[in-house]
């Protein structure tokens, strides 16, 4: 049985993350840490595993507590920049024996996507990506396809594909949306999403199609699962839940 | 049996249409009219109905004829705009023996469409509509796209609904697509496709989506058959596949 | 501000219903009566239109005891066959003063995608339903999808539709599902699913298709309001949520 | 330029094929082969590689005339099994230098969707695919959602995942399709298809959807020039396009 901390354990992942470690396999909290405790409880609750869902501010102070402390830590607060990557490594030095696993989504289901995508992207003339999410989110297009995007982009330079076709030479309004390394992103606001991506492709005579519809938090929790569950079997730093789930 | 003559029988629609028009119960070709060849022939073979699919320029000299000549016209040449349509009504007179349909769209299933997405428009707090063409469009959105964003706000305004709901303060590129009415419309241009388009709404955990998709020329050959078979039967002036339709 | 008296108001449906009335304007809550509740409360209260989601075995007495008082009602509890609806006809008179709305269906997207499926099952040569539910769900196919498939066969029948085509030969096995007035009927059960309906035409050269999600029971709450707002006005039984929508 | 001969050139993929070959970069066909021809042909041209789209009768005999000989071959023509496969093996020896490339299946879109779903089998709780073609199908379902479906059921089996949840008591009728490998798989045969496959992942809160629609014999061309143009860099037997995508 891995002995779990959560860190930021009454904030909404964090909350939900409790519940899904506990329900696990193999796995249990020992302590759940929130604004005001001492991260003392960590250790002194037997902690082999700290799973960070905190602030920017503060994540990166718990990351060096850990590793000062030899537990290991999936880092699932935002903000992990590279320049923090860097200061992980620094401090984990040449012959890590502790894990940092740093995760920008846990959802297994995005990960798959932005994975197939990047493969399928040389093999197809056209590609587009349809983003749709609640009408509460501010920022357009979303992170998830930013990055899908970006990864689509690679992989068709690496190839050497050609450019996307588009004769368009009418289209004086513009969507929401962008376009990203030549890529088109469309980016839907409608209530009844929380976040949904369709990456569509399109061949002479036939289209392949992506698609992730995330309804709830819950969708998460597998990816928290598999991190937690992972993070002590990889020292040193890893970035992302592709290798953790051997794609 | 129908006796009906194409005008423009060589190209594209022309030809498609004499094809499905012979394989259609209760109707057949008897003049396949183009460039150079006499309308007289349209009298002459005894047509009662003729089919227009020739060019904006000498459409309405077309139809002035058989109207003058006691035929029934369907329209399928785009640029019937409303000084057109007057000219033809004030040509038929107030008791109009003669049915003169004029047709935008032939796709019974961009019809419904359209239909469907303005008698749903009220009921759903948000919609967005995305269409997607084959790479060598060069203007964006489709037609049938404007029209149908423009139908949706009309019936939301008709009913008093609220702005879409939208938060996005943050969106600086745009994609290809326009805002019609308030309705965000998202053009994709990608191989593989002909003439797709999908309305969705969504509403507190619900989407609801309507879609069409066609691949082929042929998809327009029902709408071609029933406004023919149904023009002698309406004196007068008619618009639209709709009340052909019953709908 | 009309006022409502909510009998089964701490079941899911009924306390969902309590908050939404409360939301909505014009509406208001005066009574939430549940098990071992006198119904006399809806006349204390003052309510003028009563809520029932309670159960079947009552939900006939509870009618009775609104109508006896003069009192609107709102039928959400299944069960409501064609005998008694009968009853309660014979029950609210000739001249009846007092509107019973029975509704089978409080979701406004279903309604309309059971509307659609038959105003287009004639122009379409194919058609099949396909609906996808929660793993958990007992039987095969979903009652909605079998009214479904019911009101399309209806409505080909009516316009003298052939038999849909199929050649198929070998079919050794079958899946979850079935064939309702000739129309297939394919069930999918599957995690990360509430409930959703889609219904695919198809023609020479096109596809058409109508889609519902509902991954909530707040989606059927726009219904329950626009019922317990209307009734009132409809004296007599009326069937279904169609004529408060204005289809 | 690599020179090619196409056998079965009058038939709908080999005349497909020629057109497609030609079309290519660095390939050329330089003999159109059909019945009544000598294969000699295939020598006496010059041609380096072989495309085989004939019949499975004497497919394997073209295979180890284009053996002897030292051209490589590329097999389209349907029917090679484990046997005949085993009698090209032997053919080839144990230090092939010619190359035979066997391939199932010359659609990228679905060699990509096979893979996919494989991959991600392991990470959903539900999975069930969903295949439409046209209605003149004889057989259900289609071989390439069987493939699906062994594969999907292999990779869950390989991870130890549970039997997929289904509390369905009551399905008396059944619809067109199968359960294979304890996958459910739905077989739609509707006018407007031609071959359209969804693979339908769920999980709690969410759902995963890998499609791909082909409209045209035309999609299969990238996967025949792409064979073509790497068959005589693969030595001995090779089965399927996934090594030739890199997959």
């Amino acid at each position: 049985m891995t002995r779990v901390a959560v860190l930021g354990a009454k904030g909404r992942m964090g909350s939900e993350s409790v519940r899904a470690i506990n329900a696990a396999d193999g796995l249990e909290v020992v302590a759940e840490i929130d604004q005001g405790d001492s991260l003392d409880l960590i250790t002194s609750s037997g902690a082999e595993v700290a799973l960070d869902f905190t602030q920017p501010a503060v994540a990166l102070d718990n990351v060096t507590w850990c590793v000062e402390h030899g537990v290991h830590v999936v880092v699932g607060t935002s903000g992990f920049d590279d320049d923090r990557i860097a200061a992980v490594r620094s401090l984990l030095g040449d012959a890590p024996s502790t894990g940092v696993l740093i995760v920008p989504n846990f959802s297994i289901g995005a990960v798959l996507m932005m994975r197939f995508a990047e493969t399928a992207a040389p093999f197809f003339e056209s590609v587009e990506v349809i983003e749709m999410h609640h009408p509460d989110k501010i920022d357009a297009p979303s992170g998830t396809a930013v990055r899908t995007a970006e990864l689509i982009a690679s992989a068709r330079e690496a190839a050497g594909s050609a450019a996307l076709p588009d004769a368009t030479t009418s289209d004086p309004d513009g969507a929401r949306g962008a376009k990203l390394g030549g890529v088109p992103v469309h980016s839907v606001r409608a209530r009844g999403f929380v976040a949904s991506q369709e990456v569509l492709f399109g061949g002479v005579g036939e289209s392949f199609t992506i698609r992730h519809d995330s309804h709830d938090r819950a969708s998460f929790m597998p990816g928290v699962v598999a991190a937690v569950g992972a993070v002590s079997g990889r020292p040193g730093v890893t970035v992302g839940l592709d290798a953790v789930l051997g794609l």
